[in-house]
């Protein structure tokens, strides 16, 4: 009941807060016999560690991850797999300016309200940082879809109001804002650059296609696929909506646009973005999200203090000026562990 | 495992499909010695209805709803509450022309390809009337919440092209598109009507709004208060996307644009739509959801057999040319199950 | 969270009160596909029905299943699957004289004291008319497991102190109190009438064995086969005990008696009752419960009313003397429950 | 849906195994602003640590344990709290004669059939040292429920044989056998010492109390308290049958013998065991479980190896003769855990 799990079949914990001890994540389920090494996981921690380029905060966190339990011999033993990073760039001090302040776009306030007390160093449990187990988990759930033909991709489609005029999903990895368009890519990373510079952010739209999904996953009636796709990424701090397909320009679509028509080799067109009634179509599934702009600014801002005194503030530190390239193996991640559960979920019930 | 339930703490299970016996909905958790009739459900249940108006279908539903379980003189016992709804105006050989094929839109060929076998009679399962269910349990959470001082209103926002400029919800009862402006009411039904009337179907925006919600409820880090909406709200068929306060539009904004500042009343603004790290700020929560037109329409339509032989539907019955006034009860009821999951939840943990 | 829902794959939630309107079970998790009709699961249903002989309860429940959901043409389809049993032969006014006291050995108290309401009337929810659901939906599971080779079979031990000497499963429900030995059975029934005549009951042991379970199914480390066996069991009213295997008497055993040896066909013995480890081992699974002497007893008894005033009570009405052969069939009901739900788990996780 | 989880609203997941890297526990769920450190689990911990006495195995595990999350400034933010073990005294080379033999009495033959591989090292995930990380949980669970007055407190009841002839559990942790009777805690000791030396082992029953708990915990029908009690210890490797309060000895009971009087006092006896209906009556809740002898035995047994064949093994290494000292300090923290989820769940529903 309390929120630190998710997935059913193939279930995961995530512990930790930003400048604790630790985080990390205890997989459960995972398929016995898959060959995994550390490196494994630690060539997707790479792509989420901050301090890659000049739109991405410079803290230099090594996040070395280390598999604890679950694995012998090289291979997972179908026992719970943990991974766990010891936080090594903690900097509490750095934290203390914010200890009696709630930081406007952040969880300070709630978190407060919620628990009474509060972990207030790097956003705690809120912090970006919470998505390192999640990665980790991912990497193992890519690493078995993989093997069966699914591949994840997400990239920027937009950022700083800079949209990708086409796709190529082959420079993504090459361009410090993980856009698809080169062109795009260079006009978002200056917009961003300089923005920074002004102490401000950005946001943007990340988009995300999963191919090779065989049709009829997904569990009707509450799990359809794109529900809990949609669960599994509105879950990340600064996601702000999701759209599936043709999403929000479906609201102005008619019906005879809308419909995706068949013929032998199956559907025509995409507007349903890969899921029908809840259940994959077999097509690629296609979601997009909106990602808010960085809640820490440089700017001074108007906010309380927890005896509810008005103040100002400005964010110090490190950060990222706009989130997307560092969602976007989060977001992939987050997909990677739906799809693999409804394919477990899939074959429990459908497979005698 | 399997995708019939949601909720944690009052949680529910709905059953039935659209032409069998019944369909109904188990509710366990709720709250004992809480006065509770038939009528109280049924009143929510009439708002789903179709047939209300020319833009929603003109099947005529009975939709008696009956408590089976639960009650004990006038009152909830702290047992699972069973609310039933015997299918009355079945015709099941209205749909045998569809028994073969697989119509664009439709969740036909995703169930067959999931289960091999389908309840074809008007989408079985996949119907929405499956969410009477929902809706009978949305009325219990509400009337629990309403005590609580907590209020849910959805409205169209948009629909067939046509926006809201202004909300005024007193209206929203009063005519056929549940629209919160009665201007663009008059042009909305108009259009849809219109559309409806050539064999076509209209697609729109809905927003709900959530008051008097107290800080501090969600839950960190999976099952945020706007992940588990989201998730509420995209398990319903037709809704491809949904966005909360600023939404897809915070992806053009800067974050000295975005952040809600606070002073001594409280936040200044709601771009976040009142959830914070995943946590309820005190705030409205506000979202809205992109809503599908509806897949059935006359137009003809080229599709497969489910031999994968090329052909042509017209989908002939009796259909809502736009979902969203019909949709509106049940995003409110999915959105009540949320909030009340979330306070029982919030309180086994932080009441001690 | 609540507790009326079992399993996780296949999973049940039960509803309904010994003299609501209804009582019944919502199956979700059935394998599509399955031939099934009502009376595959009336069959189960009459073998708990009271009134089968002087040793149960003459109530004459006539207990006619209705499967409302789930069901397509004669098969299952993957959806929930429902079923209701009306309530028929209720007569609340024979429960009126209870209204405001605790029944010595009923949950009349714990109730009270849980919610602070209850539905007195033949016990509510407490009754054992709750399994009739857990019966209607082990009926499913049976056949599924049954096609599968895997058969339970549960009868009485001992009651009233009087124990079979040898087993032969062909007679168990030849006899009323439903034993596996003609000559015991006789002294039962005779010994329980007899108490029964005093307006006394009795207790006893059931066994169950379960076989042509294949090795493997059991989950480690919480969820071990014979630690969801025992929790399904427990669960039932009037179980206040269970052993595996050699059970309690393994506490006197030495581990040079007591471990089960290999050769090449297999174990030569089965102290530990079919699992080692929590996982089974393709033996049979073997355990016992112990039954406590049925509550309603027509002896005057100590006890109190809701204000706390001392009180004498007498339970008259129509109770079973022994419940051993009543709670026979339900725990084979339950087994099956238990094992079907491993199958599909175990598959999930094992079958890539 | 994997089997590492336990419990609901306070819900753990462990992990590791015997020769890995670590072994630890997540525990979800816990109440915010609670004290706690380090010391407060290692107290417990050390109950359960190996080498204790000469009944016990001499194997130094230091079991440090480390809090690596979930607290902040000495108490508990209510996120996840993690313990780490870190494995020292691993020596796997020990291990490689079994790596190709199932030892009779072990897991080894049933997780091989389950996952296909194995970690044989010292049993794994089967190995006792799996409770390291339940007794972690159990101490916060025991912590806070201690600030409540609930008190758990276990003992040997019964070992190779002999019974304790009365109870002062003030003795309890001043013998090696933790036994409640200081005469037959001696004599136990040279019994368990004599069957040691000869290479044997005992088997015993333990006896668990659990004062001061009040009444109304416990969900109807399925999650029982006793119901949640007896998976909690059947889940431990060496349990082989659990009864609460008269347990097997009402088989051979009346009703009239069995029934709990009330007078305005309260309860004049205590056969149910503190549970009525599967709801604690406010009572002592007292059950006991049959323990079985070790496993691991010098004798030379017969049995298979991996291939089949027929061989005879000697299990040497450092083993406990009998298991029930060292289970004592594990029943009470799997008790510890169930009460303290059933308070939480308890007060989801039924304190609004």
């Amino acid at each position: 009941m309390p929120g630190n799990s998710f997935g059913n079949a193939f279930r995961i914990t995530t512990f930790g807060e930003s400048h604790g001890t630790a985080v990390g994540v205890i997989i459960d389920g995972v398929i016995p016999g898959v060959a995994l090494s550390d490196e494994d996981i630690q060539v997707e921690m790479n792509r989420r560690k901050p301090g890659q380029s000049a739109v991405t905060t410079p803290r230099n966190e090594s996040d070395r991850v280390s598999i604890v339990s679950g694995i012998f011999e090289g291979k997972t033993t179908g026992t719970p797999l943990t991974v766990i990073l010891y936080n090594k760039d903690a900097n509490p001090s750095a934290y203390t300016n914010i200890k009696d302040f709630y930081r406007p776009g952040h969880a300070d306030f709630t978190y407060h309200q919620k628990y009474g007390i509060r972990d207030y160093r790097g956003s705690g449990r809120a912090s970006g940082r919470e998505t390192a187990g999640r990665v980790a988990a991912g990497a193992v759930a890519k690493k078995i879809l993989a093997a069966q033909g699914i591949v994840i991709t997400a990239y920027t489609l937009e950022a700083a109001g800079i949209r990708c005029e086409s796709i190529d999903t082959s420079i993504i990895e090459d361009n410090p804002m993980r856009a698809a368009d080169p062109a795009a890519a260079w006009k978002m990373t200056e917009k961003v650059t300089e923005l920074s510079e002004k102490g401000d952010s950005a946001g943007g739209i990340v988009e995300c296609i999963i191919s090779g999904v065989p049709a009829g996953l997904g569990e009707p009636v509450f799990d359809k696929m794109d529900a809990d796709l949609s669960k599994a990424v509105m879950s990340l701090g600064g996601v702000k909506g999701i759209e599936f397909g043709a999403g929000f320009s479906a609201a102005k679509m008619l019906g005879s646009e809308h419909n995706d028509w068949m013929d032998r080799r199956g559907f025509r067109t995409n507007n349903a973005g890969g899921v029908l009634g809840g259940i994959t179509t077999g097509q690629d599934i296609v979601f997009r999200i909106a990602v808010k702009p960085t809640s820490s600014i440089e700017h001074p801002q108007q906010t309380v203090d927890i005896h509810g005194d008005e103040t100002e503030i400005i964010t110090t530190g490190r950060h990222d000026p706009c989130l997307t390239p560092r969602i976007v193996p989060v977001v992939e991640s987050m997909s990677a562990l739906v799809i693999i559960d409804h394919i477990l979920r899939h074959r429990a019930q459908n497979s005698l």
